[in-house]
């Protein structure tokens, strides 16, 4: 077990459900110790590639997408869950999802003029579960025809779809954390080289 | 003019309603090098003070939290707008919010976890306008009986009440813009020395 799996196992806390509850750390109370050295760890991964825009959701995923456009001086772009008066349905992209564990559906939505063909894409989120708000944001990014890089993960729970959704369209994931089960309340992880 | 207002009138838009457009780097996309500028000024202007935790509101406050969070090395609480089956009503500090912009009620919560007595706080948010969300956040604050350090702000509307509203408690604001007017469309700053 790394450090960084040392963490998320004495800061998270299972729930009913496969729910892996991380708010002291990633999604109420932040860790801006921790949101850096995933930071510093997703530019490392994708060093090789281009990237010109990190694109996010609010508002978990902003904390971490907001230390990466640090480190590689690129603009964040966080898609919006809320429709807002400054942004016209017709100047926006937006797209349809569903979120298993809040049981509804919800839509992000981006302004275009903030993401464009001439763009090359680094996705952050907080977790990828089924890939349910992973491949929403695809979609916004396709519809603007720009380029993906590439997907950062703080926290992948291996035991749902998303990553194998994502691995079908050759997608490069880097993950933080690899989550193999919740089950009987442990949290245990993925064996990693 | 600094660079720092050169920078805003560059990119911010007015709006009707003494509205001032900052998604371009602030609100949806996100300048994370003007953040990481922005969290340098509130370390300098607040070095003297004791700090144990920033708290800001979600969404567009987390990202110059998190790099404050980071420059200070203190934990970063983002107070959420939406209610969640995670945070329990009984176990949360809670205010209710008027939005001028959106000329609607919202109400901002804090698990109890992560506010306490012992804590410094320096309150951090994208805008200072008539001060209703800054004083809803004091106010959890206060429920919570922490200490409040102090209020940084990205873009201050000096125009409207927020800072004199602060000021009579005794607060210190260090903001990094100081808007004088928006009227006919022009940005003016408030002369500072």
């Amino acid at each position: 077990m790394n450090k960084i799996e040392e963490y998320v196992l004495k800061h998270g806390q299972v729930l009913k459900g496969n729910i892996l509850k991380v708010d002291s750390f990633v999604n109420h109370q932040i860790d801006a110790d921790f949101m850096y050295e995933s930071a510093v760890t997703f530019k490392e991964h994708f060093k090789d590639k281009k990237i010109t825009k990190v694109v996010t959701i609010e508002s978990s995923g902003i904390a971490p997408a907001t230390m990466l456009g640090y480190l590689l001086h690129v603009p964040v772009v966080f898609l919006k869950k809320e429709a807002s008066a400054l942004l016209n349905k017709d100047e926006a992209y937006e797209c349809n999802v569903h979120s298993y564990t809040k049981n509804k559906d919800y839509s992000v939505r981006c302004s275009k003029k903030y993401i464009s063909e001439d763009d090359h894409i680094l996705f952050i989120d907080d977790f990828l579960a089924n890939g349910e708000a992973c491949f929403g944001a695809l979609n916004i990014i396709s519809q603007a025809n720009a380029k993906l890089t590439g997907v950062g993960i703080l926290i992948e729970k291996s035991f749902q779809k998303g990553r194998k959704r994502l691995e079908n369209e050759n997608i490069d994931v880097c993950s933080i954390v690899r989550v193999a089960s919740l089950e009987n309340n442990q949290i245990t992880f993925v064996k990693q080289d």
